[in-house]
């Protein structure tokens, strides 16, 4: 892979492809105020900032980022190609200034400004019309460019590392705790590189393996106990998400079939990662395996979700999954299967989506794994 | 102190609270779609629900909670009192039952809902009126009852604990990075019962210390050193919150002289919590104290905040604060002074505000403390 874009986002091109929505939605210039949106478009990392981008080519020595005090030396550093305004109420000043420049119609997000802040847009903003827009942005990062998929890459490789190092010291063993598990697969991956965890680790044994997202708990493990694992690492922002289970001794008859079950309906899931193929028929895909060996109605969530610099963004896998998947989309495929009271199976990646087949960037083996 | 009812929270006390000011507010009754309120009201902690609470006395036995299938066995655990509705879309569903009610005006949180959520309410909601409030349920969640204090202290107390266990092994000592220490101390927290960290930990060694929010990097404490901590735990939902400032070995006349300053600003700052007091002049009155030593534009954010389910909540103390304290409001007392590129020092505490003078909930001590 050439490393060509892998070791700094290409913030303007992104803003590049998003002025080609704006003129597709015929507004004159987009209020962004969705922090991880502005973050995708210009790098800025505080957590007070709005952004001002207008729809016309060569419109970028316009596009103006606001936020306050506490970040005017960060905002000059992480984006130093854009003019800047420090403001305590962010949105506000950007509003007063698209009224200076007599914008006409401003475009905002639908789905993040509250009842609230629209009324007050409304007061700002004399003159000017302001029109909900549907996701636009969150459209656009569906799509991972090179360094995007450089970052998966990262913190996936951070929780692979964890993992390994977990089993090679044995601390994942009879007669420690759930929480005692989890705390050291969580510090394991601070030493592996990353800078947060994706979200709380999950870890489950025994009967507790059939909750799909259940919390750790002071519960023992024990020999014989499947032990499922759902956890991520973070780095750079972008979020790795990664599913094992594995038993702890020697598996039983019907933990073996079941394993062996869900790992064929992981293997139908990714193998139906193509561009163009709709969300909805690659969950199908997955899920016939499972339905047809009568356990459909224990397969009790989607198959999986977009993954960037949200542990959950768009695209969503699910049955009720609408559009298709386009080449360089970064999602996770993670089917389970769970029986109440006795332990259940979940295998999860994450994958991006490639025309030749889907890149795997989470690489711990998905044999199922006998812990001695 | 009494232990009625420190045990569990009074959810239907809450609720009963709510509908005073449901009935202030002229709306026959109130959807609720924030996660918090929707906790603090109900006890519920799934990641989806709403909440349709009537204005009227006994209007008890028509509270609906809604939430989705992955969540009927935890509402039902959680939320024995109430009726409870299972939908995927759980606002849309209890916007019908308001419907089929003919409950007239409809109250939501206008700070919370979005505009496309609002637009949705008004395609399922025909014949309703939806109005929207301002903060309702966060002006009652300012005042603590004695659950929320006995949480609150046991989450300051795990905080107490941790550092205190820090200092005795020896885990602040030159030659460790700042990260080194920072992922530590989380772990001693876990380890004295925090369920999470109330928020990332800042950890700012030397001249770091002159940054308020600042990260914790790969940078060496060295003897001499600032090592400023500001870190919280949180147990059973409620966040504690403190920082702390101590010298690596011996301070130097300025690093005293510094630090005096400071922790004479917060003790003015507590000595002025009382019921009745403005939030403002809490503020003013540890300011004062830094502003006469010529040093006021050092001191570049405000004294507090409220502190509860939530790390940031009302009230704010700060120069542009609106309202007065109650007793029984929780608020930290945080005072600082920043002298860039050299060094600076925060005191900050969790307190409840009480007739006779606050109550102090972090005990770490404030004297400057040098470790050896």
């Amino acid at each position: 892979m050439s490393d060509h874009g892998v070791r700094r986002p290409d913030h303007a091109a992104r803003r590049a492809a998003l002025r080609d929505l704006l003129v597709e939605n015929g507004v004159d210039a987009l209020l962004v105020t969705d922090l991880v949106n502005i973050r995708y478009l210009t790098g800025f990392t505080g957590s007070n900032a709005a952004l001002l981008v207008y729809s016309w080519d060569g419109a970028e020595e316009r596009t103006v980022i606001c936020t306050d005090g506490r970040y005017a030396t960060q905002v000059a550093e992480q984006v130093p190609d854009l003019r800047a305004e420090i403001a305590r109420a962010s949105a506000r000043r950007l509003v007063e200034l698209a009224g200076e420049w007599q914008t006409g119609r401003v475009g905002f997000e639908g789905h993040v400004v509250t009842v609230d802040q629209h009324r007050a847009f409304l007061d700002w903003g004399t003159g000017l019309e302001f029109v909900p827009t549907a996701n636009l942005i969150e459209q656009l990062r569906q799509v991972k460019d090179a360094y995007e998929v450089d970052r998966l890459r990262a913190a996936c490789a951070a929780a692979d590392a964890a993992l390994a190092t977990l089993l090679e010291r044995g601390g994942l063993r009879p007669g420690r705790t759930e929480r005692q598990v989890a705390l050291e697969l969580d510090w394991l991956m601070f030493e592996h590189g990353a800078e947060a965890v994706a979200f709380q680790t999950i870890l489950a044994t025994g009967s507790n393996s059939a909750v799909p997202h259940h919390r750790p708990t002071d519960a023992v493990l024990a020999a014989g106990d499947f032990v499922k694992i759902d956890f991520g690492a973070r780095v750079d922002g972008y979020h790795s998400d990664m599913t094992r289970t594995l038993v702890l001794g020697e598996p039983s008859g019907w933990q073996r079939e079941l394993y062996e079950l869900v790992r064929a309906a992981q293997r139908a899931g990714e193998d139906a990662l193509k561009p163009g193929v709709a969300c909805a028929a690659v969950d199908a895909a997955a899920r016939s395996v499972i339905e047809e060996a009568g356990h459909g109605e224990l397969f009790v969530h989607g198959l999986g979700h977009g993954v960037g610099l949200q542990i959950h963004e768009a695209p969503g896998l699910a049955k009720a999954g609408t559009g298709t998947l386009l080449g360089g989309v970064a999602v996770t495929v993670e089917p389970g299967v769970y029986f109440p009271g006795r332990g259940g199976v979940r295998i999860e990646d994450t994958l991006v989506v490639r025309e030749g087949g889907p890149e795997l960037l989470t690489l711990t083996s998905k044999d199922l794994t006998v812990v001695d």
